[in-house]
This record gives C-alpha cells, structure tokens and sequence, in this order.
C-alpha cells in the first residue's frame, strides 16, 4: 500500500500539507525525517524516536550493506524488525555514500571500497533495488548518479543522461523483482512484495539530479516527473551548493513536477532551509543536522546556544526534558554519553516542533507569518 | 532522617533483610548500589533508572569536586537536583580516587593533582565531610586513609592508626557542620542539616580497613563500631585482594560489628561475590562491574555471553528490552552510542532481579538453596 494525498495547499506559497499513507503507517507531511545511518538514530530508541514525534525513519543502504550486511537482515525479518522500529522507514539507493568514496564508474554501475575493510564491492542499479527490496523500507530510491561539486555544464549533462538510464533500470528492477526469500517465521517475505500487492507494496521515489544548472534540473524533471515513479526525490543539493542554489533549483522544478506524487528532499534541514523548501512544495526531507550538532554540544533553539560553553555552567534553564542547561554542559564537559543523548532529544524534539508549527501553520492559512517569526 | 531496620534473618547464614529509610525514600536491602562516578550512570536517564529498580545513586566526591565543582552544585540546589533524581543518593569520601592518583600524604590530609588539568588540591577530613554537605547526599563516608595492596602489616597498622583518627574528625565535622548556604530558591539547605534535624539528617558512616591482616580488620571493626556512626562501610577489599580474602575480611568483622547499623561493602558487585557478601551480612554494595561490562559488550547473565562475538550476528534471542542479540552485535560492531545504552540496560536490570531473587530467598528461608543454583 502506498497512497499520498495533499489535504491543504498554502494560497500564498506552494507550501501543502498532505498524508502518505505506507504499510507501516501515515507520514503526516511536511515532515523531518531524522537519519539513522546504521539503523539507529544516535543514541535512542526506537520508542524515544516515536515519542519525539518522528514519523519515517531513514536508513542508509550502503551502511547495512556492509554492516550487519544484506543477508543478515533478510534474515532477521527486514530492516523493521532489526531496528524494532514500527514505523515507516525509507532507504536510499546507496549512491551518495559510494560516489564520496571515490568510486570507478561506469555505464553498468559503481565500483567502490568499503570504508571498514578496504574490499571491493559493486552497485548498479539492479543491485541497489534488490538490496532495498531485501531491507524492505516503506520507501526505497532509484539508483543515481551523484556528481561531485562544483561540476561543469558537460560532466553534469553526461551525469544526468547516466541517471535517467539508471532511473529507467530501476524502475524495471521494482516492478520485475519478485522475492524468492522468506523469513524467519516461515511466512512470505513481506517488504519485497511486487508492485501488484496492495497491501505491502514498497514504493520506488524516482531521483532527479542536474547539479546547479537551471536546463538539466528541468529537464530532468520533465523526465523524472514524467515516469512511472511513486515520488519523487531531489538530490545533489546538499552536496556544496548554497543556500540560494538549493532555492534556485526548487523553483525550476517544483513547477514541473506532478503535484500528486510525493516529493523529498535529500540532505537538507536547517532552520532557514526547512522554511524555505515547505516554501516551494517539499513534502519529506532527511537531514542530519539535528542529530549531528547534537554531538556537538549545539542546541537547537531561538536562539541557538552551545552548551559547551562556560556560560552554562551554572544556568538552571531547562532543556526538552526537564534537565537543566548546567547538567548538559557538565555532562558535555566531562564526555559522558548521557550528554550526547539529551542533546539529540532536545534537538530532535526541537525540530519535529518546529514543523508540527509549520504544519498547521499551512493549515490555517498564516504559513508566511510563522516564517516571517522565525528567519 | 535515617533509620535501619532488619525485617528478616536467615537461619543459616548472616543474611539479612532489612530497610533503610532516608530523605529520599526507603532501600529495601540487600540492595546493589550502581555507581554513576560524574553524576550520571553511564548513558542512562534517572527515570530508567527509577524502572530499572534502582534504589541508591552512588556519586564521587572526587568527581564532582573536579567538575563540575562542589560550588556549582550547591548553587543548583545539590546532586538530587542536579541530576534529578529523587530516590536517595550515596558518595563517597573521595579518599580512594585521590590515593590512587599518587597523593601525598599527611597525618592532616592528602594533596593531590587533578586528572583534568594537574591543579594541585588538598582533602582533610573536615574538607571531605564540608563537600559531602554541600553535596547533599542521604548517605556520606567518612574520610579514610586507603592503602595500596598489597602492604606490609607495619605499613597497614600505620595507615589504619590514621584512619582511625581521621574517623573521629569526620565525625566531629559531621556533627558540627552548619551550613550557611542557601539554596537558589531561597529555602534553608536541606541536606546539610545538622543531625538534631529530625526529617533532613544526612547519615554518616564510618569506613573499616585494615588491608588483609586479621587483627587489624578486628580492630578497626571494634574501634570504628563502637564509634556513633550511623552505618559501617568496609573498604580496601576491592583493590587487589582475591575473592577469598574478601570472604576472610567479612568473617572477621562481621561478629563484631553492631547489627542495628547498615553495612556498606565499598566496589564489590561480581555474581560470585554478591552471594558471599550477602551471605555475610552485607546490606548495601556499590560495584562498576555490571556498567564497566555492558560498555565492553559483556552481557551478565546464566551463561554471561561478549556480545562483540561474530556468533551472535543472527541470533534473534532478545536482550532485556526486547532487542535482538544481532542487533546488539551490530550496535557494538558499529561503535553506536545505543549499544552501550542498551547492553548497561541489560545488565543493570540483571544485577537487580538477582538481587530482588536474593531478597526474596531470605524472605521465604531460601537462600542457599537460590546461591546454589547460581554458583
């Protein structure tokens, strides 16, 4: 089962809220989508993560491909049993990791090294899908072809053509594949189920790419858009490009893309970003950020603050659940690990908020008042 | 307050049941007392605490002396508040850290350097006993001479000579303290009440040592017995001496010491060990072992089992909280934050139904039928 809905539209803005509705539940959009790149978001619990208000739980396949490994996961019953999480879960296709790897290319596929073990290992997109149909994610993603940046006007006209044969292989993989395994209880494998089961269909987002050059983002739009894809992702704007170009790039292609398929962003989710791409359409958009300046000691807020400073030290202000800022920086400033913990509480607790606000906000019609509140 | 009550004897051993009532709220004893050095229990939040069964926090004065610094806490309103927890609170004198960092010695205190940045401070008795105050735990130690091991019987007789002294110091300071300082919302500092303070009296205990010598435990158990204390901790059995000279140490003071004061057994807490300490008339044992194990992947249990091991890659056997062992080995395999968190889960909350079992097996007259099950 896959189905989206968009159930207000912002009159002022391309700002929408909608549903998407997975086998693991409904994602109320927008929505953040914190990373959990080796099946855990830093430090918590699947059931911290629900009570925190995530609704999809992101994965990435190159990381459960070498560690635990594929195999190990078919057997256990699939990603959501592995993590015991309940809840959706999207994967990507694995590109974006093997690419920054400094990976050998070609037509067919990529060859990369592992970051653990120096062993080789091949992707193409065949590949890819298979994997992602045996972690069997809600959501999975076309194989893409991740340019570097900056990139010339040529290295991403060839980039894209290589996407949109690999989007078309994709493609072909979800809707040709069928399951042979079966899971540790002895009944069907359900995540891998094809495209013609209506109850545990796993739905393909299709991945435009272009890099920052207004031709090739449209017309990798007007080709991604306009294939037989469930949604739709956008990447390579997270990879170098300022902010204004992430814009720039959601205003060329939000107009092209279907308006009933849901879209995601890849990589992106700073305070100023969220408001800025909710602005033009984006339904779902993964980040690490949260996660990431937690462990930093950053603290997302009005203002932001870094707990690591002397400041603190004394400051009986409370952080998201109930400790107070003193307790943070002293945990911080002695290295335990309960510190990194409530940081990512707080942060992620922070931003699900944030776009609870945002969401209704859309709603009721004064989406622009609230951006104009907070940037 | 503070108040020890024995509720059951055994009739074959020295175990006991009993319950001690502070501040806080009631230990139902035996009990073990995990150790949360800087003020946390690695990883884990005082709520899961609380629902671990955890019924007495163990801080270091030396730690929090460090940092974040005793006039911090006391301007927080205390460790409770500081960290909060409600539920009673235990620290040490901060002798054992400082000896162990190469101190000099005196027959008025110690100077020592601090492992954060080589600052070079000195702690007496009265120091010991002012911090502890400030502090605000419901049970603090007297200061006490610690002696390497092994030592000669002239160097123990000689350290033990001091500890003696400087047990009749921290309990003059005990009963002499008033504090000044005020807590941030105003109120008289509860836990530094002096000890014709019927509702918020601290309880001191008195330390025992006296290396492996026989004489010179009975001595100390005499001496330091027979001093107004309102418990008895045994030290300087954990650091270095074999399971058998513990058990010699326990059988030698343990007819000697008064049976209305609680007994604390100072960093002992291994399975083995917590059935001969029990079995001795111990009431109360902090011990890292069970936190220290969980971080290294080591899960207590009938068998104990390394998670790290490449066999438990597919091993679908839940852990305490319902995750997989393969889960586990990924968390640990992977370096993720949630492996330590939910391998100290599993390990806490073994430690404390065994001795929730334990408790029981002395209730109902079991008890060595229940160590020979496990032993």
């Amino acid at each position: 089962m896959f189905r989206f809905k968009v159930l207000h539209k912002d009159k002022k803005t391309n700002a929408r809220v909608g549903e998407i509705v997975t086998p693991h539940g409904v994602i109320r959009t927008p929505a953040f989508v914190p990373v959990g790149t080796q099946a855990t978001v830093k430090s918590l619990t699947p059931e911290e993560l629900d009570t925190l208000g995530v609704q999809l739980f992101f994965v990435n396949t190159y990381h459960m491909y070498l560690r635990p490994g594929i195999e190990v996961i078919e057997k256990l019953g699939g990603l959501h049993k592995f993590m015991g999480w309940k809840g959706p879960v999207i994967t990507d296709s694995g590109g974006f990791q093997v690419f920054s790897l400094g990976a050998k290319k070609s037509d067919d596929g990529v060859e990369f090294r592992s970051h653990w073990d120096g062993t080789s290992h091949v992707f193409t997109p065949e590949k890819s899908i298979e994997i992602q149909k045996k972690l069997g994610a809600d959501i999975i993603l076309a194989f893409d072809d991740c340019t570097p940046y900056p990139v010339t006007h040529g290295q991403a006209r060839r980039s894209l053509s290589r996407t949109h044969a690999w989007a078309t292989r994709s493609l072909d993989a979800h809707l040709s594949f069928r399951p042979k395994s079966r899971n540790p209880e002895g009944k069907t494998w359900i995540p891998g189920q094809a495209r013609d089961d209506k109850t545990n269909y796993q739905a393909l987002y299709g991945s435009i790419q272009g890099s920052v050059y207004e031709d090739l983002r449209k017309e990798s739009a007007e080709f991604i858009g306009a294939m037989d894809f469930d949604g739709i992702a956008i990447g390579g704007v997270a990879v170098g490009e300022s902010k204004k170009e992430m814009v720039d790039v959601l205003d060329w292609v939000g107009p092209i893309l279907p308006d009933k398929k849901p879209r995601h962003l890849l990589g992106v989710g700073e305070i100023d970003d969220i408001f800025a791409l909710v602005e033009r359409g984006i339904d779902t958009f993964d980040c690490v950020q949260p996660t990431r300046l937690a462990r930093m000691g950053k603290l997302m807020g009005k203002p932001a603050i870094d707990i690591t400073k002397k400041q603190y030290a004394r400051d009986l202000t409370p952080i998201e659940g109930g400790f107070s800022r003193a307790y943070l920086h002293h945990l911080f400033r002695v290295h335990e690990l309960l510190g990194y913990r409530l940081a990512t509480i707080h942060n992620l607790h922070f931003v699900h908020r944030l776009v609870d606000d945002i969401r209704e906000s859309i709603t009721k019609g004064s989406f622009l008042e609230l951006k104009d509140e907070w940037i």
